[in-house]
Formats: structure tokens, C-alpha cells, sequence
């Protein structure tokens, strides 16, 4: 543990298992990549997925934020779930069940476009490769893919009750929390859908 | 709309109204914060609340990520929803739906913290102000609250069909889209809830 991965504010919810971070990791969609371009400091929603001791990050070749990744620039991902809201018996002590794990370092550029490529659609959709033909040559050549590796991070969790004040604790009001859950909808056909056309496995398995 | 505020990539996704601008920021809890600190930029994601045409992010006065934002450093805040997965014909078409607003600028800090407090907290859950003590004047001077102009900014939302490639079209492959939603589960009280303490109008508003 550094400065910068080391825990300052509300020291106790900070986690130290690497498998506590790849839970956090495999079950978020969205990372948010702070960069610095022109002086000035950036936060890009990305998706991403995890690739063992790594985390891949995708997009355009002619993304400026891509490219900037690729250049090996200092960077910062953060995954960032919220699980509920903490209501405590005042205002102050009220806040939110959430698990945020922040990564430090800088990219390098992924050579193998294609396989990330699959890493990443099978990440979202299980088994969605084998339902769609290959990317072409040209898509792959407009992707530019870059990896961090997971290796300066942390993790902050909190899950528990409200930690009112011993004098609130015997006032009328209530305190708990709301978990807050992340489901999906039934799925919607694309207007255009051939008819007879059934829901393919791999979207059945985001069912909950 | 300048360099920062102009959406380069997929600029079909970019909305130039306030009003959808507000709906967004209305409808997310959390901002990812871009800074710079030692010349490391850091995401940070932070509870805000808006306040008109400023938006309000409020901390502990020990957080130093508080304080640079109170120092009027270059900043950028972005309140990202995931609203679906967009499932294509191929992989390189299939995407996310999602709205995406970015601000621009610097803060300043909040005079009236006691104000900006009940913002805060009513934001969250509707009345929960009048169920609960006056904040003391302890915790309003632990508390730091800055506020963001809502002047330059970017909103980019993903919300059609798959665009699909027209030799795809004739594919056996589904497309459409998943919804994803975010929902409140029951209130759980905490285990130290004194007996006979109802759950509480400003949670309950929150059932859906």
C-alpha cells in the first residue's frame, strides 16, 4: 500500500483481497477514466472488462481520449456500484452502501484487437461470439484496445448499519437502509427484426 | 458549445437542451470528479445535489479532494446512467444505452452549509429533514460544500435501435435491446432500531 491507494477518509472500509477487487470489477459495466488533456482533468464513462491481472478498455482509433490512454499517460479507473441508501437517525450520518475500487497506472496498447474483442462482447453478453459472425477485418482496425494492469489499487466498501451518535440512538426515528438493485427488462426486438427471430442465449442469460 | 462541450465522437448522441441536462443530473445520485493532484489526475465519485443552476458537492473538511475543489482547481463532473444494453446483429455495432452529462468549470465554496445540508438530504429522500434533529453546529463544521456552475457542459445519450450494417440486416442473428433499471428494495431496519418504529414517509416515498 502506497500514498495513493492507501485509504485516508473513513479509513475501516478499506478492503484488501484481490478477490474482493475482482468481484467489484466482474460485476461492474462502467469504469470512469480520469485523464489530463490541455490541463484539463477529464472523468470518461468507459466500458471495460477484466482479463485476468488486467483491465481492458476500448474504443474508437480515432478516440483523442483512446489515444492518450494508448501514450502510456498516468490514468485513473474508477468502478464505482451503489448498493443503497444508509439512513441514519440525523442528516449527517445518512449516506450510501456502495463498493468503489480505484485503479492507478498507465496503459499499453493490446496487439491482439480480435480475442479482447470477443473478451469484451462474451463479458456483457455470455456466448454472444458464437451468435454473430466475426468481426471483419475493417472493424477491427477502427478498435483500439489498451490494458491496465491491476497492480496499484483500492478498494473501498461500505455495507454496514447507520453509525449514529450514542445520544441519537434513543430518538423516535427510524433508521435502516434501501438497497438499491441493478436488474435487467425483458428484452426489446430491434423494429427491424426479422419475424421469427427467437431471444438467443446469450441474451436469456442476463434473466435474473 | 465550444471544443470542451462539443461531442466529437457519435456527435448524433449529443442533446442541447437544459431541461434534458436537468432530467439526467435529477435522475443520477453519483458524479465521477475529475482533478488533478500531483499531477496524478483522480475520478472520485462524489453525492451531489442540484440546486438550480449550480450543482452541489459537499465532503468533510478533512477530504483533500474537497479542498482542491474549494480552491477553485479546473474540475470536471460527469453523472453517467446505464439505461440498457444494445445488442446488435455483430459484435462491433453492439453498445450501451445510456445518458452521459459532463460539466465543466471550477467550484466555489458554499457559504449557507446548513441550506446546502438539507438539499443534500431531502435530495436523497424527499422530507427526511423533518424526521430527523437540526443538524448541530459541530457537524455543519465538519462539513465542506462547493458549488459547480452549470454553465459548460455536454449531454450524450444512447437510446435507438441497433444501427446495424445493411448486409446484417438479412442475418439470422437477434438484435434489440435489454433494459437495465435500478430499483429500491425493502427498507431493512437496522439491528439496534428501537421496537415499534414504523419505516418513515420520506423511505417509503421511495417504494416504486
Amino acid at each position: 500500500m502506497d500514498d495513493l491507494t492507501r485509504v485516508r477518509r473513513l479509513p475501516h472500509h478499506q478492503r484488501t483481497k484481490r478477490t474482493e477487487l475482482d468481484s467489484v470489477l466482474d460485476a461492474g459495466r462502467v469504469a470512469h477514466v480520469a485523464i489530463v488533456q490541455d490541463m484539463q482533468p477529464l472523468a470518461i464513462p468507459m466500458a471495460y472488462v477484466r482479463d485476468g491481472d488486467e483491465l481492458l478498455f476500448h474504443g474508437s482509433t480515432g478516440s483523442r481520449a483512446m489515444r492518450e490512454l494508448r501514450s502510456g499517460a498516468p490514468m485513473y479507473a474508477t468502478v464505482t456500484i451503489l448498493d443503497g441508501i444508509v439512513v441514519a437517525r440525523c442528516a449527517f450520518e445518512s449516506s450510501m452502501h456502495y463498493r468503489a475500487a480505484m485503479l492507478f497506472g498507465s496503459c499499453h496498447e493490446v496487439n491482439d484487437v480480435e480475442r479482447a474483442s470477443r473478451l469484451f462482447t462474451n463479458g456483457i453478453l455470455p456466448g454472444r461470439t458464437e451468435e454473430v459472425r466475426p468481426s471483419s477485418s475493417k472493424e477491427l482496425a477502427a478498435t483500439l484496445v489498451v490494458r491496465l494492469p491491476i497492480d496499484r489499487w483500492s478498494l473501498k466498501v461500505s455495507d454496514g448499519d447507520p453509525e449514529d451518535l450514542s445520544e441519537d440512538q434513543a430518538s423516535d426515528a427510524w433508521a435502516g437502509v434501501v438497497p438499491i438493485r441493478s436488474t435487467y427488462g425483458p428484452p426489446r426486438p430491434s423494429a427491424d427484426l426479422k419475424r421469427g427471430i427467437e431471444v438467443p442465449p446469450s441474451v436469456r442469460s442476463l434473466a435474473q
